[in-house]
């Protein structure tokens, strides 16, 4: 950590976007080049398609090839899609660039969990390369998963995991209400779980499989549920408007079980303003053992600033760890970067 | 962690026997030797010393020598005193053994916060020998320390860290209600804390280091206060009375500044029976930085359980460790060892 590490950002939507905004602003980092899939984009200074005010010196491009070869980045941090499938040419292309690769995608928190052909090709592509890869972000990465499992040692014992993640989408504009089903009516929210445009909380399987390696836990399966999140007020936002009776969002469930009995249960209702409703954002971690640990952060800690920030504070963590695809229970405890002064 | 791990014990009062019992309970570990200090414990067997009901093959020694070179244990719990230089022939006898060593000496959880030259000499042990030195415990070692970096990593940015930890002596019996200065009258308490016969809280410059070396924070000076928690009502237990006006504990908080700016402030009231006066116990954290971040954990993780159940988890991430002196910021993020199933 002695000298400037040179940081790729590629993806250079909100979180791209704020991703490149938090490297600038820690003197152990430069940013040395961007990435974004639109054209429109291209060409332009970093701080220009920011809205910062003010020049960066580092201009846009959509050719990531050529970004690497003229920047030799020692990090590039992926902040474009959320499935391995969707973002292994990225992890390649970085990886043979010979660059140490943060993904913010969620299935990346634990490639093994559901990829495991894949994460085996991305952990033999890093040996070869000298490098190290790594998943991370709020959630998968962090809240239903690390915090867990660091709360978990102080515990003589555990006898089952519980955990919430209660957030308000209303920030969030049509493309998140169309994924999570807000402003359906409940039996379009059913067609659309069925069909798959309502997707829910991506991560899921990604967090248990972290949890229960972490704790040496076999489970013999992963169960998920998505249910409709029934209003019974009217919820307004800029972006929808969900009616008495209509759909204000998906209670997305999933459990893990050993031997027929559900071990770890997480559950991460996301709709629009259920403070309506009396419910309390937030995220809530119940350990049922020896000692019972109840945790609660109030309101919950934000997705986007929470994933823009788990990425780049792991950057000289991953910049030391050994070669490799490694999670966040691989390295050391997480940590705010330290920022000017 | 491929084959059990061999642990001696070293100590064998509430921590110790705690350790023990723990150590047992786990299929990767084993018990192979017990050493204590006082007499009368020596030459009986473990489950007779802990009251377990039942053998268990190790006998208790008051030779530390003599058990090591009997049983080479990979790893030495420590958990005898709370102050390096009274820990530090221990520590130095497992090094020259060749184990590794998890000591829960309070001191010990940043050694360099104190005394740099000792823990460089335990450094250079260590690395001599390829074993590795880790000391841990509830706190310092884990609420006040390394859950907060552990949340920070959340954070884009912090700019000041404030954290509680409320505790309720009344289990403790007369050492502890002596050192805490409970039961004792205002003025007695002012004078106890002069004379260095009420200490309050061991360990808050070891986790105001560690919390600002793994934040990169460069402090100018820690600050310790230790006021007397005058209760206004009565207050029972078992082994004291505090009469209203009295002192029911210590209120010990300290700050590290930078550039007369607090940046921490870590708060440690201890009493009896807190609420009697409607004080709930927990442990509080707050994080002021972009996100700010508000935890609580009520009740608080309990002192006794917590420091066993570090202790023992760390056990296989120590064993797995580069060698030399680490502390908890340098290790894989804590987690619950798995138990018999």
């Amino acid at each position: 950590m002695q000298s400037t590490i040179k940081v790729l950002v590629w993806g250079m939507g909100a979180m791209g976007g704020g991703i490149c905004r938090m490297v600038m602003d820690k003197p152990g980092l430069e940013l040395v080049a961007a990435v974004a899939a639109t054209p429109a984009k291209a060409g332009r200074d970093v701080g220009d398609v920011l809205e910062f005010g003010y020049k960066t010196g580092v201009m846009v491009t959509n050719d990531a090839r050529e970004a690497f070869d003229r920047s030799r980045p020692d990090v590039a941090i992926l902040a474009t899609k959320s499935f391995i499938s969707e973002t292994l040419d990225e992890t390649i292309t970085a990886i043979q660039a010979g660059a140490h690769v943060v993904s913010i995608a969620e299935e990346m928190a634990d490639p093994w969990a559901q990829h495991p052909g894949l994460a085996d090709r991305i952990h033999q592509a890093a040996r070869g390369k000298g490098v190290t890869v790594l998943g991370t972000g709020v959630n998968p990465g962090f809240v239903l998963d690390v915090l867990i499992i660091c709360l978990s040692g102080a515990c003589v014992s555990v006898d089952k995991i519980t955990a919430r993640r209660v957030n308000d989408l209303s920030p969030f504009g049509p493309t998140v209400m169309k994924t999570q089903g807000v402003g359906t009516r409940p039996e379009e929210f059913q067609a659309g779980v069925k069909n798959g445009s309502i997707v829910g909380h991506v991560g899921f399987p990604e967090s248990i499989n972290l949890i229960a390696r972490a704790l040496g836990w076999t489970l013999d399966r992963v169960e998920q549920q998505k249910e409709p999140i029934i209003s019974s007020v009217r919820r307004q936002t800029k972006y929808v408007t969900v009616e008495p009776g209509w759909v204000a969002g998906c209670r997305h469930t999933a459990s893990g079980y050993a031997g027929g009995h559900e071990l770890i249960r997480l559950e991460h209702p996301q709709q629009v303003l259920p403070e309506l409703e009396g419910v309390a954002t937030g995220d809530y971690i119940s350990i049922e053992g020896t000692p019972r640990i109840d945790m609660a952060i109030k309101p919950e800690i934000p997705g986007g600033l929470g994933t823009i920030a788990t990425a780049v504070n792991m950057v000289p963590l991953v910049v030391a760890a050994q070669p490799g695809l490694l999670t966040m229970v691989d390295l050391p405890v997480p940590r705010a970067m330290p920022g000017k002064r």
